[in-house]
């Protein structure tokens, strides 16, 4: 089984925190392993574990300082760096060959300017589109197409509540 | 041509405020042609309209403190109103006749918990996964869905900035 971890960087105090939190459950949700969150507050991986013990899963948070070994080891060990942002080529022209690839992943994520080395470090920088938006957004339609949809279909181990899908209003129950 | 509008509710003053430019981005970058923001500050409409004066496109901005008008209007216009959320059924139940039916899309959102009555209004509540995770990823996930990927491929009429895709690095123009 392939492992995808997520590597955050650039966060800025106070005014990213939101932002950090939906990076990490939208990698949880959509099939990511863990995250390495650089320079961030211990209340986001509060948070992230929070839904992670309701909600199930194994999901990881690490919280780091230093992230540049982290993708040295990465690729030494044969694993894929990839940075996702807006001034690479286009996810249509290596989605395919990342996932035939069938290595191991490491998604670098940056708030705002990402530094030079990301872009050096990387074996692919790929944009979601050239325009600007949002690395949440990013993150997500990276993961989507790269499962071709089935990580929306995960079980969730261990889950305390769980919702039964409903066409009008919200059905939530006890899990187990 | 078809319409697509995206109203967000729910935003939170200062707490909300970068998630919910990322909203707004994500709109404008996946092919809707507007955004309603209700009670929010107009400094999240200026820096949306920033980015639409250097990076092109006619994406609009409309703050509003009404909602509840704004979908019934749209209803009795022949529009279908589709409300994004966790407790929604399959996107894969739903997209196909979303897609196929070619009405305009009022599509809502919610910053945390939505009103009751955004289930009861819409046509369609539709869940991106049913784990928590992000309003702006369930944006570009839906509308990348809808799209079927050629939203990323559109160009952006208008605009003083383009990138050049690259496999290394930034290669940033002025265009025209």
């Amino acid at each position: 089984m392939r492992r995808i971890e997520v590597l955050r960087l650039g966060h800025r105090l106070v005014r990213d925190d939101r932002v950090t939190t939906h990076v990490g459950l939208v990698a949880r949700a959509f099939g990511a392993d863990k995250i390495h969150l650089v320079n961030c507050e211990p209340s986001i991986k509060h948070s992230i574990d929070g839904v992670t013990s309701k909600w199930g899963g194994e999901f990881e948070v690490q919280l780091t300082e230093e992230w540049r070994n982290l993708v040295r080891k990465w690729k030494q060990k044969g694993g894929l760096v990839i940075h996702l942002t807006m001034y690479g080529t286009n996810l249509d022209d290596s989605i395919s060959s990342i996932s035939e690839s069938e290595k191991d992943l490491l998604i670098l994520l940056s708030a705002e300017k990402a530094p030079p080395e990301a872009f050096d470090l990387s074996d692919y920088n790929v944009a979601i589109g050239n325009q600007p938006h949002s690395e949440v957004a990013a993150l997500a339609v990276f993961l989507d197409r790269y499962f071709g949809g089935q990580e929306l279909k995960r079980n969730f181990k261990g889950s305390k509540l769980q919702i039964i899908p409903t066409a009008k209003g919200k059905r939530l129950v006890m899990a187990g």
